[in-house]
Protein backbone atom coordinates (compact mmCIF):
# COMPACT_ATOMS: atom_id res chain seq x y z
CA UNK A 1 0.00 0.00 0.00
CA UNK A 2 2.79 2.05 0.62
CA UNK A 3 3.49 3.46 -3.12
CA UNK A 4 0.15 4.18 -4.31
CA UNK A 5 -1.34 8.06 -5.14
CA UNK A 6 2.42 9.13 -5.73
CA UNK A 7 2.87 12.49 -7.27
CA UNK A 8 6.27 13.48 -6.48
CA UNK A 9 9.29 12.31 -4.58
CA UNK A 10 11.77 13.68 -2.10
CA UNK A 11 14.88 12.38 -2.40
CA UNK A 12 18.25 12.39 0.12
CA UNK A 13 21.54 12.49 -1.99
CA UNK A 14 24.54 11.28 0.08
CA UNK A 15 23.98 7.92 0.60
CA UNK A 16 20.86 7.43 -1.81
CA UNK A 17 21.95 8.99 -5.05
CA UNK A 18 25.93 8.64 -4.51
CA UNK A 19 27.99 7.60 -1.44
CA UNK A 20 30.54 10.93 -1.00
CA UNK A 21 34.23 11.27 -0.48
CA UNK A 22 37.35 13.16 -0.82
CA UNK A 23 37.49 11.82 -3.97
CA UNK A 24 34.08 12.68 -5.02
CA UNK A 25 32.24 9.99 -4.43
CA UNK A 26 31.11 7.00 -6.04
CA UNK A 27 27.51 6.13 -7.46
CA UNK A 28 25.16 4.14 -5.90
CA UNK A 29 24.65 1.40 -8.47
CA UNK A 30 21.12 1.74 -10.21
CA UNK A 31 20.50 5.11 -8.69
CA UNK A 32 21.41 7.28 -11.92
CA UNK A 33 19.15 5.39 -13.69
CA UNK A 34 16.56 5.43 -11.38
CA UNK A 35 16.82 9.55 -10.96
CA UNK A 36 15.70 9.26 -15.10
CA UNK A 37 13.16 6.85 -15.14
CA UNK A 38 11.28 9.27 -12.45
CA UNK A 39 11.62 12.24 -14.88
CA UNK A 40 10.79 10.08 -17.40
CA UNK A 41 7.61 8.88 -15.84
CA UNK A 42 6.34 12.48 -15.15
CA UNK A 43 6.67 12.27 -11.41
CA UNK A 44 8.35 15.16 -9.49
CA UNK A 45 11.31 15.46 -8.05
CA UNK A 46 13.23 17.19 -5.32
CA UNK A 47 16.66 16.67 -3.39
CA UNK A 48 16.39 17.33 -0.47
CA UNK A 49 19.81 17.47 1.38
CA UNK A 50 21.52 18.75 3.93
CA UNK A 51 24.83 19.40 2.30
CA UNK A 52 26.31 21.87 3.62
CA UNK A 53 30.03 21.36 2.11
CA UNK A 54 29.49 23.01 -1.19
CA UNK A 55 27.50 26.14 -2.94
CA UNK A 56 23.94 23.97 -4.56
CA UNK A 57 25.98 25.42 -8.13
CA UNK A 58 29.12 23.12 -7.34
CA UNK A 59 27.10 20.50 -5.11
CA UNK A 60 24.89 19.67 -8.74
CA UNK A 61 27.93 20.17 -11.01
CA UNK A 62 29.53 17.09 -8.98
CA UNK A 63 26.30 15.27 -8.89
CA UNK A 64 26.12 15.53 -12.75
CA UNK A 65 29.34 14.75 -13.71
CA UNK A 66 28.63 11.13 -11.70
CA UNK A 67 25.92 11.02 -13.94
CA UNK A 68 22.77 12.39 -12.21
CA UNK A 69 20.49 14.45 -14.16
CA UNK A 70 19.61 17.36 -12.03
CA UNK A 71 19.91 20.85 -11.78
CA UNK A 72 20.31 24.05 -9.30
CA UNK A 73 16.43 24.86 -8.79
CA UNK A 74 16.11 20.66 -7.79
CA UNK A 75 17.97 21.24 -4.63
CA UNK A 76 16.48 22.18 -1.28
CA UNK A 77 19.49 22.58 0.69
CA UNK A 78 20.09 24.77 4.57
CA UNK A 79 22.68 26.92 3.64
CA UNK A 80 19.95 29.41 1.48
CA UNK A 81 17.04 28.61 4.19
CA UNK A 82 19.71 29.68 7.13
CA UNK A 83 20.23 32.72 4.96
CA UNK A 84 16.32 33.79 5.09
CA UNK A 85 16.20 33.21 8.54
CA UNK A 86 19.18 35.15 9.01
CA UNK A 87 17.36 38.06 7.17
CA UNK A 88 14.40 37.95 8.85
CA UNK A 89 15.61 37.90 11.95
CA UNK A 90 18.47 40.79 11.67
CA UNK A 91 21.21 38.41 12.56
CA UNK A 92 25.00 38.94 11.47
CA UNK A 93 26.44 35.20 11.78
CA UNK A 94 29.95 34.28 12.31
CA UNK A 95 30.29 31.48 9.91
CA UNK A 96 31.89 28.04 11.12
CA UNK A 97 31.36 26.69 8.03
CA UNK A 98 32.99 24.45 5.10
CA UNK A 99 35.16 26.29 2.92
CA UNK A 100 33.28 25.95 -0.13
CA UNK A 101 29.77 26.98 1.51
CA UNK A 102 30.92 30.81 1.84
CA UNK A 103 29.91 31.93 -1.39
CA UNK A 104 26.12 30.71 -0.39
CA UNK A 105 26.43 33.39 2.90
CA UNK A 106 28.12 36.53 0.52
CA UNK A 107 24.58 39.05 0.71
CA UNK A 108 24.55 38.26 4.85
CA UNK A 109 26.51 41.14 7.04
CA UNK A 110 29.07 39.08 9.22
CA UNK A 111 30.49 41.96 10.51
CA UNK A 112 30.48 42.09 14.38
CA UNK A 113 28.36 38.74 14.82
CA UNK A 114 25.56 38.46 17.03
CA UNK A 115 25.27 34.32 16.18
CA UNK A 116 27.09 31.60 15.29
CA UNK A 117 26.35 29.41 11.79
CA UNK A 118 27.23 25.69 11.88
CA UNK A 119 27.65 23.88 9.25
CA UNK A 120 29.24 20.42 8.04
CA UNK A 121 32.66 22.60 8.32
CA UNK A 122 34.79 19.00 8.02
CA UNK A 123 38.54 20.15 7.95
CA UNK A 124 37.33 23.24 9.23
CA UNK A 125 36.21 21.70 12.59
CA UNK A 126 39.77 22.36 14.13
CA UNK A 127 40.72 23.43 17.97
CA UNK A 128 41.42 26.52 16.99
CA UNK A 129 37.84 27.22 15.28
CA UNK A 130 35.96 25.29 17.79
CA UNK A 131 37.09 27.71 20.92
CA UNK A 132 36.66 30.87 18.33
CA UNK A 133 32.98 29.76 18.09
CA UNK A 134 32.60 29.19 21.24
CA UNK A 135 34.43 32.24 22.70
CA UNK A 136 31.49 34.58 20.84
CA UNK A 137 28.70 32.50 21.98
CA UNK A 138 29.59 32.54 25.68
CA UNK A 139 30.01 36.26 25.02
CA UNK A 140 26.83 37.04 23.87
CA UNK A 141 24.13 38.00 26.70
CA UNK A 142 21.65 35.20 24.31
CA UNK A 143 23.97 33.15 22.63
CA UNK A 144 22.16 32.23 18.93
CA UNK A 145 23.54 29.01 17.61
CA UNK A 146 21.99 28.44 14.40
CA UNK A 147 23.09 24.79 13.02
CA UNK A 148 22.84 23.56 9.28
CA UNK A 149 21.65 20.25 10.05
CA UNK A 150 22.07 17.96 13.51
CA UNK A 151 23.63 15.00 11.89
CA UNK A 152 24.96 12.53 14.00
CA UNK A 153 27.56 10.60 10.70
CA UNK A 154 27.79 9.61 7.45
CA UNK A 155 29.24 7.79 5.63
CA UNK A 156 32.61 8.72 3.09
CA UNK A 157 34.71 6.45 0.47
CA UNK A 158 37.01 6.63 3.03
CA UNK A 159 35.10 5.53 6.21
CA UNK A 160 32.07 7.40 8.52
CA UNK A 161 32.70 10.99 9.20
CA UNK A 162 31.19 12.87 12.77
CA UNK A 163 28.09 15.29 10.97
CA UNK A 164 27.77 18.78 11.80
CA UNK A 165 25.30 17.33 14.47
CA UNK A 166 28.16 16.10 16.95
CA UNK A 167 29.63 19.47 16.96
CA UNK A 168 26.25 21.07 17.32
CA UNK A 169 26.04 19.23 20.97
CA UNK A 170 29.73 20.14 21.89
CA UNK A 171 28.51 23.84 21.85
CA UNK A 172 25.48 23.87 23.10
CA UNK A 173 26.65 22.05 26.24
CA UNK A 174 29.85 24.23 26.46
CA UNK A 175 27.13 26.85 26.48
CA UNK A 176 24.05 25.70 27.60
CA UNK A 177 22.08 26.82 24.96
CA UNK A 178 20.08 24.84 22.45
CA UNK A 179 20.34 25.40 18.98
CA UNK A 180 18.23 25.88 15.89
CA UNK A 181 18.27 23.94 13.47
CA UNK A 182 17.70 24.62 9.52
CA UNK A 183 17.84 21.16 7.41
CA UNK A 184 16.17 18.10 7.87
CA UNK A 185 14.65 16.82 9.85
CA UNK A 186 13.02 20.60 11.15
CA UNK A 187 9.72 20.74 10.17
CA UNK A 188 9.86 24.26 8.01
CA UNK A 189 12.64 22.94 6.13
CA UNK A 190 10.34 19.96 4.82
CA UNK A 191 7.45 22.10 4.31
CA UNK A 192 10.09 24.51 2.30
CA UNK A 193 11.08 21.33 0.00
CA UNK A 194 7.14 20.31 0.01
CA UNK A 195 6.99 23.59 -1.33
CA UNK A 196 9.24 23.32 -3.84
CA UNK A 197 8.68 20.11 -5.33
CA UNK A 198 5.24 21.50 -5.97
CA UNK A 199 3.39 18.45 -4.28
CA UNK A 200 1.03 18.32 -1.18
CA UNK A 201 2.88 16.27 2.02
CA UNK A 202 -0.17 13.17 1.32
CA UNK A 203 1.27 12.77 -2.50
CA UNK A 204 5.07 12.60 -1.71
CA UNK A 205 7.61 10.28 -0.64
CA UNK A 206 10.81 10.96 1.02
CA UNK A 207 13.38 8.61 0.49
CA UNK A 208 16.75 8.67 2.83
CA UNK A 209 19.82 6.85 4.11
CA UNK A 210 18.96 8.35 8.16
CA UNK A 211 16.54 7.08 10.31
CA UNK A 212 16.05 10.27 11.93
CA UNK A 213 16.93 12.91 10.06
CA UNK A 214 14.94 11.86 6.53
CA UNK A 215 12.41 9.24 7.48
CA UNK A 216 11.03 10.64 11.15
CA UNK A 217 11.26 14.56 10.00
CA UNK A 218 9.73 13.44 6.86
CA UNK A 219 6.47 11.69 8.40
CA UNK A 220 6.03 14.01 11.28
CA UNK A 221 5.16 16.64 8.19
CA UNK A 222 2.69 13.76 7.13
CA UNK A 223 5.00 12.08 3.87
CA UNK A 224 5.68 8.45 3.70
CA UNK A 225 9.02 8.01 4.47
CA UNK A 226 11.58 4.99 3.01
CA UNK A 227 14.72 4.18 4.24
CA UNK A 228 17.05 2.58 1.72
CA UNK A 229 19.51 0.22 3.01
CA UNK A 230 22.56 1.74 1.53
CA UNK A 231 25.01 4.44 2.57
CA UNK A 232 24.96 4.76 6.59
CA UNK A 233 21.85 2.51 6.72
CA UNK A 234 22.81 -0.02 9.98
CA UNK A 235 20.70 -3.57 10.73
CA UNK A 236 20.20 -1.87 14.16
CA UNK A 237 17.79 1.27 12.47
CA UNK A 238 15.62 -1.46 11.84
CA UNK A 239 14.89 -1.66 16.13
CA UNK A 240 14.71 2.30 16.10
CA UNK A 241 12.48 2.74 19.40
CA UNK A 242 11.14 5.68 17.95
CA UNK A 243 10.87 5.72 14.08
CA UNK A 244 9.79 2.78 11.67
CA UNK A 245 9.61 3.78 7.79
CA UNK A 246 6.54 3.16 5.75
CA UNK A 247 9.11 0.54 3.93
CA UNK A 248 12.70 -0.48 3.96
CA UNK A 249 14.14 -0.65 0.58
CA UNK A 250 17.52 -1.94 -0.88
CA UNK A 251 17.91 0.94 -2.82
CA UNK A 252 16.80 4.27 -4.70
CA UNK A 253 16.32 1.87 -8.06
CA UNK A 254 14.46 -0.76 -5.62
CA UNK A 255 12.13 1.98 -4.81
CA UNK A 256 11.79 3.46 -8.22
CA UNK A 257 11.08 -0.28 -9.42
CA UNK A 258 7.85 -0.14 -6.83
CA UNK A 259 6.47 3.17 -7.38
CA UNK A 260 6.69 2.97 -10.99
CA UNK A 261 4.50 0.27 -11.26
CA UNK A 262 2.08 1.61 -9.01
CA UNK A 263 1.16 4.62 -11.46
CA UNK B 1 29.10 28.81 60.35
CA UNK B 2 30.49 27.57 57.27
CA UNK B 3 34.29 27.66 58.09
CA UNK B 4 33.60 25.89 61.56
CA UNK B 5 35.29 22.21 62.28
CA UNK B 6 37.65 21.97 59.23
CA UNK B 7 40.11 19.63 59.10
CA UNK B 8 41.38 19.37 55.65
CA UNK B 9 41.08 21.07 52.38
CA UNK B 10 40.55 19.74 48.72
CA UNK B 11 41.56 22.46 46.42
CA UNK B 12 40.49 22.58 42.90
CA UNK B 13 43.74 23.85 40.79
CA UNK B 14 43.03 25.59 37.62
CA UNK B 15 41.33 28.40 38.46
CA UNK B 16 42.13 28.84 42.14
CA UNK B 17 45.97 28.32 42.62
CA UNK B 18 46.86 29.89 38.90
CA UNK B 19 45.41 30.33 35.72
CA UNK B 20 46.88 27.67 33.37
CA UNK B 21 47.99 28.75 29.69
CA UNK B 22 50.92 28.14 27.14
CA UNK B 23 53.32 30.08 28.48
CA UNK B 24 52.99 28.21 32.02
CA UNK B 25 50.49 29.85 33.85
CA UNK B 26 49.92 32.64 36.09
CA UNK B 27 49.91 32.06 39.99
CA UNK B 28 46.43 34.06 41.58
CA UNK B 29 47.58 36.22 43.81
CA UNK B 30 47.95 35.22 47.10
CA UNK B 31 47.59 31.90 46.41
CA UNK B 32 50.84 30.42 47.27
CA UNK B 33 51.23 31.95 50.18
CA UNK B 34 47.54 30.69 51.16
CA UNK B 35 48.71 27.24 50.50
CA UNK B 36 51.52 27.92 52.65
CA UNK B 37 49.31 28.80 55.00
CA UNK B 38 47.35 26.02 55.18
CA UNK B 39 50.20 23.45 55.60
CA UNK B 40 51.65 25.67 58.27
CA UNK B 41 48.28 25.71 60.25
CA UNK B 42 48.30 21.80 60.59
CA UNK B 43 45.36 21.71 58.01
CA UNK B 44 45.37 18.78 55.75
CA UNK B 45 45.85 19.53 51.78
CA UNK B 46 45.29 17.70 49.05
CA UNK B 47 44.80 19.13 45.44
CA UNK B 48 41.59 17.65 43.24
CA UNK B 49 41.79 17.85 39.97
CA UNK B 50 40.55 17.38 36.32
CA UNK B 51 43.53 18.26 34.72
CA UNK B 52 44.76 15.60 32.21
CA UNK B 53 47.32 17.70 30.30
CA UNK B 54 50.18 16.30 31.79
CA UNK B 55 51.33 13.71 34.00
CA UNK B 56 50.81 14.16 38.07
CA UNK B 57 54.62 14.72 37.84
CA UNK B 58 55.13 17.18 35.17
CA UNK B 59 51.92 18.82 36.83
CA UNK B 60 53.71 19.20 40.23
CA UNK B 61 56.71 20.33 38.79
CA UNK B 62 54.91 23.43 36.90
CA UNK B 63 52.69 23.86 40.16
CA UNK B 64 56.53 24.01 41.85
CA UNK B 65 57.90 26.20 39.69
CA UNK B 66 55.12 28.75 39.96
CA UNK B 67 55.81 28.83 43.42
CA UNK B 68 53.10 26.14 45.20
CA UNK B 69 54.38 23.83 47.81
CA UNK B 70 53.09 20.61 47.10
CA UNK B 71 53.50 17.47 45.92
CA UNK B 72 52.62 14.28 43.52
CA UNK B 73 51.21 12.11 46.89
CA UNK B 74 49.12 15.58 47.09
CA UNK B 75 47.24 15.19 43.59
CA UNK B 76 44.09 13.74 42.94
CA UNK B 77 43.51 13.44 39.40
CA UNK B 78 41.47 11.27 37.15
CA UNK B 79 44.15 9.57 34.97
CA UNK B 80 45.39 7.39 37.68
CA UNK B 81 42.03 6.53 38.33
CA UNK B 82 40.98 5.50 34.81
CA UNK B 83 43.97 2.88 34.91
CA UNK B 84 42.52 1.48 38.04
CA UNK B 85 39.10 1.41 36.10
CA UNK B 86 39.88 0.05 33.49
CA UNK B 87 42.03 -2.63 34.70
CA UNK B 88 39.51 -3.61 37.22
CA UNK B 89 36.98 -3.97 33.68
CA UNK B 90 39.87 -5.83 31.43
CA UNK B 91 39.12 -2.93 28.97
CA UNK B 92 41.89 -2.29 26.37
CA UNK B 93 41.75 2.15 25.97
CA UNK B 94 42.33 3.97 22.78
CA UNK B 95 43.41 7.35 23.78
CA UNK B 96 42.24 10.73 22.93
CA UNK B 97 43.84 12.37 25.35
CA UNK B 98 47.30 14.75 25.67
CA UNK B 99 50.88 14.08 24.55
CA UNK B 100 51.93 14.81 28.07
CA UNK B 101 49.23 12.48 29.52
CA UNK B 102 50.13 8.82 27.69
CA UNK B 103 53.05 8.36 30.17
CA UNK B 104 50.04 7.90 32.55
CA UNK B 105 49.20 5.15 30.87
CA UNK B 106 52.27 3.41 30.10
CA UNK B 107 51.47 -0.11 32.10
CA UNK B 108 47.69 -0.19 30.45
CA UNK B 109 47.48 -2.52 27.42
CA UNK B 110 46.57 -0.52 24.27
CA UNK B 111 46.09 -3.40 21.95
CA UNK B 112 42.76 -4.17 20.17
CA UNK B 113 40.83 -1.60 21.73
CA UNK B 114 37.34 -2.33 23.13
CA UNK B 115 36.73 1.61 24.60
CA UNK B 116 38.19 4.89 24.49
CA UNK B 117 39.19 6.84 26.89
CA UNK B 118 38.66 10.73 26.35
CA UNK B 119 40.66 13.42 28.14
CA UNK B 120 41.88 17.18 27.60
CA UNK B 121 43.27 16.34 24.71
CA UNK B 122 43.83 19.94 23.60
CA UNK B 123 45.56 20.16 20.09
CA UNK B 124 45.07 16.82 19.80
CA UNK B 125 41.28 17.46 19.08
CA UNK B 126 41.58 17.09 15.66
CA UNK B 127 38.71 16.46 13.05
CA UNK B 128 40.99 13.38 12.01
CA UNK B 129 41.41 12.31 16.00
CA UNK B 130 37.82 12.58 16.37
CA UNK B 131 36.79 10.79 13.47
CA UNK B 132 38.94 8.09 14.69
CA UNK B 133 37.61 7.83 17.97
CA UNK B 134 33.80 7.78 16.91
CA UNK B 135 34.77 4.85 14.10
CA UNK B 136 36.27 3.00 16.91
CA UNK B 137 33.26 3.34 19.15
CA UNK B 138 30.78 2.86 16.67
CA UNK B 139 32.43 -0.29 15.48
CA UNK B 140 31.68 -1.42 18.92
CA UNK B 141 28.84 -3.90 20.03
CA UNK B 142 28.40 -1.88 23.02
CA UNK B 143 30.53 1.42 22.34
CA UNK B 144 32.36 2.26 25.77
CA UNK B 145 33.46 5.65 26.42
CA UNK B 146 35.52 6.81 29.48
CA UNK B 147 35.86 11.00 29.87
CA UNK B 148 38.26 11.96 32.07
CA UNK B 149 36.24 14.60 33.50
CA UNK B 150 32.99 16.15 32.03
CA UNK B 151 33.93 20.36 32.44
CA UNK B 152 32.28 22.87 29.92
CA UNK B 153 35.09 25.19 29.27
CA UNK B 154 38.10 26.89 31.45
CA UNK B 155 39.96 29.88 31.12
CA UNK B 156 43.40 29.81 29.79
CA UNK B 157 45.88 33.12 29.90
CA UNK B 158 44.82 33.65 26.39
CA UNK B 159 40.75 32.82 26.74
CA UNK B 160 38.28 30.33 27.38
CA UNK B 161 38.66 27.23 25.87
CA UNK B 162 36.36 24.10 25.29
CA UNK B 163 36.77 21.57 27.55
CA UNK B 164 36.72 17.63 27.44
CA UNK B 165 33.05 17.73 28.50
CA UNK B 166 31.85 19.11 24.88
CA UNK B 167 33.70 16.97 23.18
CA UNK B 168 32.22 13.88 25.51
CA UNK B 169 29.07 15.07 24.38
CA UNK B 170 29.58 15.35 20.77
CA UNK B 171 30.77 11.55 20.93
CA UNK B 172 27.65 10.50 22.77
CA UNK B 173 25.22 12.01 20.89
CA UNK B 174 27.14 10.73 17.80
CA UNK B 175 27.17 7.32 18.86
CA UNK B 176 24.46 7.17 20.91
CA UNK B 177 26.23 6.40 24.65
CA UNK B 178 26.47 7.96 28.08
CA UNK B 179 29.74 8.39 28.67
CA UNK B 180 31.19 7.03 32.20
CA UNK B 181 33.07 10.02 33.85
CA UNK B 182 36.07 9.59 36.08
CA UNK B 183 37.20 12.79 37.46
CA UNK B 184 35.40 15.81 39.05
CA UNK B 185 32.12 15.53 39.92
CA UNK B 186 31.87 11.93 39.80
CA UNK B 187 30.81 10.57 43.66
CA UNK B 188 33.79 7.93 43.32
CA UNK B 189 36.77 10.56 42.20
CA UNK B 190 35.59 12.61 45.27
CA UNK B 191 36.11 9.78 47.46
CA UNK B 192 38.96 8.45 46.24
CA UNK B 193 40.51 12.47 46.92
CA UNK B 194 38.60 12.35 50.87
CA UNK B 195 40.38 9.07 51.58
CA UNK B 196 43.81 10.55 49.79
CA UNK B 197 43.37 13.71 52.04
CA UNK B 198 42.29 11.42 55.30
CA UNK B 199 39.60 13.05 56.47
CA UNK B 200 35.94 12.02 56.52
CA UNK B 201 33.35 14.44 54.07
CA UNK B 202 32.13 16.46 57.22
CA UNK B 203 35.27 17.81 57.71
CA UNK B 204 36.61 18.46 54.84
CA UNK B 205 35.64 21.88 52.65
CA UNK B 206 36.20 21.82 48.72
CA UNK B 207 37.30 25.00 47.23
CA UNK B 208 36.75 25.49 43.81
CA UNK B 209 36.07 27.67 40.48
CA UNK B 210 33.60 25.52 38.85
CA UNK B 211 29.81 25.52 40.38
CA UNK B 212 28.72 22.29 38.56
CA UNK B 213 31.65 20.06 38.83
CA UNK B 214 33.81 21.54 42.05
CA UNK B 215 31.02 23.07 44.04
CA UNK B 216 28.37 20.31 43.16
CA UNK B 217 30.02 17.30 43.29
CA UNK B 218 31.35 17.93 46.74
CA UNK B 219 27.88 18.70 48.12
CA UNK B 220 26.90 15.60 46.74
CA UNK B 221 29.46 13.75 48.49
CA UNK B 222 28.56 15.32 51.51
CA UNK B 223 31.20 18.01 51.53
CA UNK B 224 31.19 21.99 52.31
CA UNK B 225 32.42 24.15 48.76
CA UNK B 226 33.00 27.13 48.50
CA UNK B 227 33.29 29.17 44.74
CA UNK B 228 35.80 31.55 44.49
CA UNK B 229 35.64 34.46 42.15
CA UNK B 230 38.95 33.74 40.50
CA UNK B 231 39.45 31.18 36.90
CA UNK B 232 36.46 30.54 35.11
CA UNK B 233 33.70 32.22 37.43
CA UNK B 234 30.85 33.93 36.09
CA UNK B 235 28.79 36.61 38.12
CA UNK B 236 25.96 34.33 36.35
CA UNK B 237 26.81 30.96 37.83
CA UNK B 238 25.39 33.05 41.30
CA UNK B 239 22.38 32.35 40.26
CA UNK B 240 22.74 28.50 39.29
CA UNK B 241 19.42 27.03 39.32
CA UNK B 242 20.79 23.61 41.01
CA UNK B 243 23.67 24.26 43.04
CA UNK B 244 24.62 26.98 45.65
CA UNK B 245 28.24 27.01 47.25
CA UNK B 246 28.32 27.21 50.99
CA UNK B 247 30.15 30.38 50.48
CA UNK B 248 32.02 32.67 47.86
CA UNK B 249 34.76 33.55 48.45
CA UNK B 250 36.45 36.36 46.32
CA UNK B 251 39.64 33.83 46.31
CA UNK B 252 41.56 31.41 47.88
CA UNK B 253 43.48 33.67 50.26
CA UNK B 254 40.07 35.07 51.77
CA UNK B 255 38.94 31.70 52.38
CA UNK B 256 41.80 30.42 53.91
CA UNK B 257 41.54 33.67 56.22
CA UNK B 258 38.30 32.77 57.13
CA UNK B 259 38.91 29.24 57.98
CA UNK B 260 42.29 29.57 60.26
CA UNK B 261 40.34 32.67 61.93
CA UNK B 262 38.00 29.28 62.77
CA UNK B 263 40.64 26.93 64.09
Amino acid sequence: GWARAVRGLLLDVSGVLYDSGADGGIPIAGSAEAVRRIKASGLKLQLCTNETQATRENFVRKLRALGFDVSVAEVTAPAPAACRLLKERGLRPHLLVHDDLIPEFAEVDKTNPNCVVLGDAAENFTYANLNEAFRLLIGMEKPVLISLGKGRYYKETDGLKLDVGAYMKALEYACDVQAEVVGKPAKKFFESALAELGVPAEQAIMIGDDIVSDVGGAQQCGMRALQVRTGKYRPSDENHPEVKPDAYVNNLAEAVDTILQHL
